[in-house]
């Protein structure tokens, strides 16, 4: 898929949600860029035309009585990835990248997009376009303010501003004599016409028992009976999030890059179950499965996904209060039901319940990693054998370590766009490589993959940094300080109900220490055959409070700018603490098994108490994974699992912080002014 | 003051925010309270008869035509100390503790209150009070709206409800055909009548130069400076709390108890400055001092306190924008306002700016510190002789460590009201002990002392827990686990702009591991002179993030119910931290100067690092604060120094854990399916 190409590295998109700070854009060689300002203007290669569909998306406008037209990134599910027919904005702009916004007046046009992106903007854009650096609503509005009339309208498609995004425009732009207008039908898609690429139209299908946690009727039951126990009493939960649909029923599909979602929506009110959907795509034993051919509480009605918004207005006329997880509505949803039947909270009951897999879930979550660790290993033990021969590249190295993947049980592909970095590149937020454009892997060069799998029992993601050569005793020490964050927080004990925003700083005090630091965000949950960055678990301040049951990367880092680029990524479950006084306590079960690079670690900064750790997720890696090799006869793969899981040798106790305690004690006994 | 007899720990309400979970009440001994199911019904002595006030409050309602009226406990500058002619709550009701709202209808009455405080309302209120243990405006509204008929009229003063409080009760309101209404009177007051505690009426004086880190022009120019600075062009600002009054002018009086204030409002506008206060009570010096004789920007024109609404309201006539920060404001200032005249961020540029210390402010609460340090080791002295005596109560010990802050230079009383609580007297949330209901100090149980001074150039508070007999085991290791916590942040390392709550678990983190933790936050700001708890600094999740020059507590504790409490609290100015590799990070340093419990201590369970930066601690103490005993000739108080700062021995390197990773490393070897 051509945005791919281009596209961010999707987990850094999200983490970088709380600050990467302004990494310099990727150099990407022979950066060929626009220049608007020469006459004629400069034009390389890769831009756009947009002259003709900017003049249509006009005469749209002009036919709607719009001073100003808002073209967001995202589709109508806040999906992390979206599909090509969703890709609205990179095609009526030329601008690729997965984060940008645009506005278009009856005179200018203009993009708004962050550090990582301005390059590939001036490379993408022809002279139709401003590009303009600062993001938010508010540079957008105070734009919209200089450039339309007093008394102009500004047109939006409603399903693709969230609440918060709609509501932001609309206090920014109060009192100003400027006008929001929504309009369902979106301009740009008539202006794209048989152009656009179709929405996908593969199966619906549903799971096998197998790989489920419990039946789609116990998971309606369970949201019933949260709907009852609700102060408010909600007669039905409204779900816009793709995830939310495909969970509730245990149904898959593959609409969506790396998520295994369809189109949906579902209201299931306390006495039926309304799937919006497309009936052609399910098959007869898909219907038959979901009861869909009654009409009483426990039989799924599918309607046509094009009603839902005039059905949930129809609905919302009875006696009724629908419950929504405002993070995930859309305003188009949003504003046709009258807001004294709303019953909101951010994240949807569906949302809540699933963030904490049962102990069946947890099962096939663990399963799962054992299986991609084997893939990551045969890939890792054969990096050892080619980098030295210089054949291996990155791009050719992601291709093999996503072809390891898809060789393991239930394997369904990658859970996002492989990372795989090689010196300086893998400190770059937004860097995966090309077949056009990546760079040799080496026996100087530390290198970076941060991968993972979708496989029907569970969803995998995973980072490693190795060094097949001799890295600098900085490399070694920035490595192992990333490693002692790591284990800190994967080793915290903390009580229940704390909030990961409380605890990520111990994955970091290790770097602080020495001025060192990294700009993402710390974690992030995961699903069973769902997204790789499921909400709302993780470490940010918008995520839940940690409860048994969950799953959550920890995944610290530390990037040299131009140089290198180091993480450590594990995915953990969240599982009871044993404490010496009892205590409602939680800690982490690390269920990612793959050995750390023993070649960039170094002992001596760590404590007893890290090496215990560390030797001891070394046992659990070979008691897990060493059969596994063994069973599949993968036995130069089991020798390396042997050799990389050696029980790190404990150095004699380091006297020389006693000696200085001493020494400091003594001395101050000397010269203290007694 | 009656009130402190029953006020709750002050720091502690303020903390509490967070989470102290439900600690139980006092047991105060003999509990005698109200039964209102028998008739007549049973009513306590300490009981307070409201029938009449209720019965005139009820006749001003109807003259207002209201169904209900909201008495909050606040008062019109959200200070933390209220004065005692603005206990309106108390007065209505009976029920002195200092937190909870009542609502009186037509036929009912009830107050709001949280667990602290359930016993107390049981023993003060009669009979015409219900009272609801569940707090928060959502509960009332709930109340109301089934107590008060539809159409009906809830009536409150403006000026004691927050603009959030307004919000949250307006929002639960909405709908409900129930309606807010306004009233600028106080209808308690009204009722009081005479009978109301005066205004305060003491003079205001200026601090001396000495005192102040700059003058009142230079705070106003820099004010003004940041109001052209700032994007929407305010062309005022308005200041609501009293500190912030206070602060701009050094100005200082003795209206609030324990805080140097008095009533005021600010309205700096960029060519004048309005000062609203009681004009009498400024000297001519005063007078002159503020230039109040003239009227040019920088002239200090002093208007009647009253007049501040109206005065506010005819300034937003014009063509004016008013900066306020709204965590301050009340709404009884906001409604007179219109909202495209307001600029609103959450604390005033005054409050922010006052947060950071410059230098010579920070020398000033520095050398506070060292003398609040020879009052609290003079009293820890006396302690170690007179306790085993068994003549010491927490009464008179808590009046005797306030005399000794008394007799240091510059003092101006305690900061706060002193928690002096021996054994179990130390775990309950709110513990102050009076002349009639207090606890003998003895050798056989821990003293936990949080008390500070207000001096002039500077406010203090510090917590010492000690033991003079012999501890139990557990007692020492909870001790050192919240010294480790105490010690683990104080010396943590971070990056400049991180906020508190990131990092407070640092405090926590040895206390988890074991199982303990406590349910209070983890410190606070400090002001010069002003407020012992001095927002928005702090570890708070609405703090603001740490900077360069601001002061705050590290203070964690641990507390066992019905046995025992520890608090290890001191302040700490943040300063830059000097790290390895380059960077902007800060770290602490402490500036509280009175040794630790040796006898208290666990070195065993303390690191290398530990020692050190305690040994490096004490010499410290002795550096800042031997000389000055010496100079005071305080002997046997210097001798005691020198002895409990004697560097701490580091043990021989605890080698068991250590043998524990060759242990499991060698079973590992032995055992694993290689």
């Amino acid at each position: 898929m051509a945005r791919a190409h281009w596209g961010c590295c999707p987990w850094l998109v999200l983490l970088c949600a709380c600050a990467w700070g302004h990494p310099k854009p990727a150099d990407l060689g022979g950066q060929d860029v626009r220049n608007c300002s020469t006459n004629p203007p400069y034009l390389p290669v890769t831009v756009v035309n947009t002259t003709v569909s900017l003049t249509a998306l006009r005469q749209q406008m002009q036919t709607q009585n719009l001073s100003a037209y808002i073209i967001p990134d995202t589709d109508a599910h806040m999906n992390e990835y979206i599909g090509q027919h969703d890709e609205r904005r990179a095609w009526i702009t030329g601008f690729t990248g997965s984060a940008g916004t645009a506005v278009v007046t009856m005179k200018k046009a203009a993009v708004w997009t962050d550090s990582r992106y301005w390059t590939q903007a001036e490379r993408q854009m022809d002279c139709n376009w401003e590009l303009h650096k600062e993001v938010g609503t508010t540079p957008i509005v105070t734009w919209l303010l200089t450039e339309i009339p007093a008394g102009g309208c500004v047109g939006f498609d409603p399903f693709l501003l969230s609440i918060d995004t709609w509501e932001s425009y609309n206090l920014a732009l109060q009192g100003s004599n400027r006008q929001l207008v929504s309009i369902t039908t979106n301009l740009v898609d008539l202006v794209w016409g048989s152009e656009r690429p179709p929405v996908p139209n593969q199966p619906i299908y549903a799971l096998q028992e197998a790989f489920t946690g419990s039946t789609w009727q116990e998971k309606v039951s369970g949201v019933r009976s949260q709907m009852q126990k609700h102060q408010k009493a909600p007669t039905a939960v409204l779900l816009s999030a793709l995830e939310e649909t495909a969970w509730l029923f245990n149904l898959r599909a593959s609409d969506i890059p790396y998520n295994p979602f369809f189109y949906s929506y579902t209201l299931l009110t306390d006495s039926s179950i309304r799937l919006f959907a497309n009936k052609s795509r399910f098959s007869s034993e898909t219907l038959s499965y979901l009861n869909s051919s009654c009409t009483g509480p426990m039989c799924v009605q599918i309607e046509d996904y094009s009603q839902v918004r005039d059905s949930i207005q129809a609905y919302a006329l009875g006696d009724v209060r629908i419950w929504i997880g405002t993070s995930y509505t859309m305003y188009g949803i949003y504003e046709v039901i009258p807001k004294e039947k709303l019953v909101t909270d951010t994240y949807s009951p569906v949302m809540m319940t699933k963030a904490v897999k049962n102990s069946k879930e947890q099962a096939l979550l663990k399963a799962s990693h054992v299986r991609d660790a084997v893939a990551v290993i045969r890939y890792l033990v054969w990096l050892e054998k080619n980098v030295p021969k210089g054949t291996v590249d990155e791009f050719s190295g992601a291709e093999l370590v996503d072809k390891f993947r898809g060789e393991e049980q239930f394997s369904s592909g990658p859970s996002f766009e492989t990372i795989s970095a090689s010196g300086l590149n893998a400190a770059l937020a937004h860097y995966s490589p090309t077949k056009e454009l990546n760079r040799k892997l080496s026996s100087d060069e530390m290198y970076l993959l941060d991968s993972g799998g979708q496989y029907w029992d569970g969803t995998t993601d995973i980072t490693r940094t190795v060094h097949w050569g001799t890295p600098s005793a900085f490399q070694k020490e920035a490595y192992t300080r990333v490693l002692i964050g790591n284990i800190d927080l994967s080793r915290l004990i903390f009580p229940a109900a704390t909030s990961g925003r409380m605890v990520e700083a111990f994955a970091r005090r290790a770097l602080w220490d020495a001025g060192l630091n990294y700009g993402h965000g710390t974690g992030h949950g995961i699903g069973n055959f769902l997204c790789v960055h499921e909400w709302p678990v993780g470490f940010q301040s918008n995520n839940i409070a940690m409860a048994k049951g969950m799953f959550t990367s920890i995944e610290p880092g530390y990037y040299k700018d131009g140089e290198f680029g180091i993480r450590l990524e594990d995915v953990a479950l969240v599982v009871e603490a044993k404490t010496k006084y009892p205590g409602s306590y939680l800690t982490f079960e690390v269920v990612s098994f793959v050995p750390y690079d023993r070649n960039l670690i170094d002992v001596s900064l760590l404590s007893p108490e890290h090496l215990q750790y560390l030797n001891h997720y070394y046992q659990t890696i070979r008691e897990k994974v060493g059969p596994e090799l063994q069973r599949r006869q993968l036995l130069e793969e089991f020798k390396w699992l042997q050799q990389h899981t050696e029980p790190l040798a404990a150095r004699a106790p380091d006297t020389a912080s006693w000696a200085s305690v001493l020494v400091v004690s003594t001395l101050a006994i000397l010269s203290w002014s007694v």
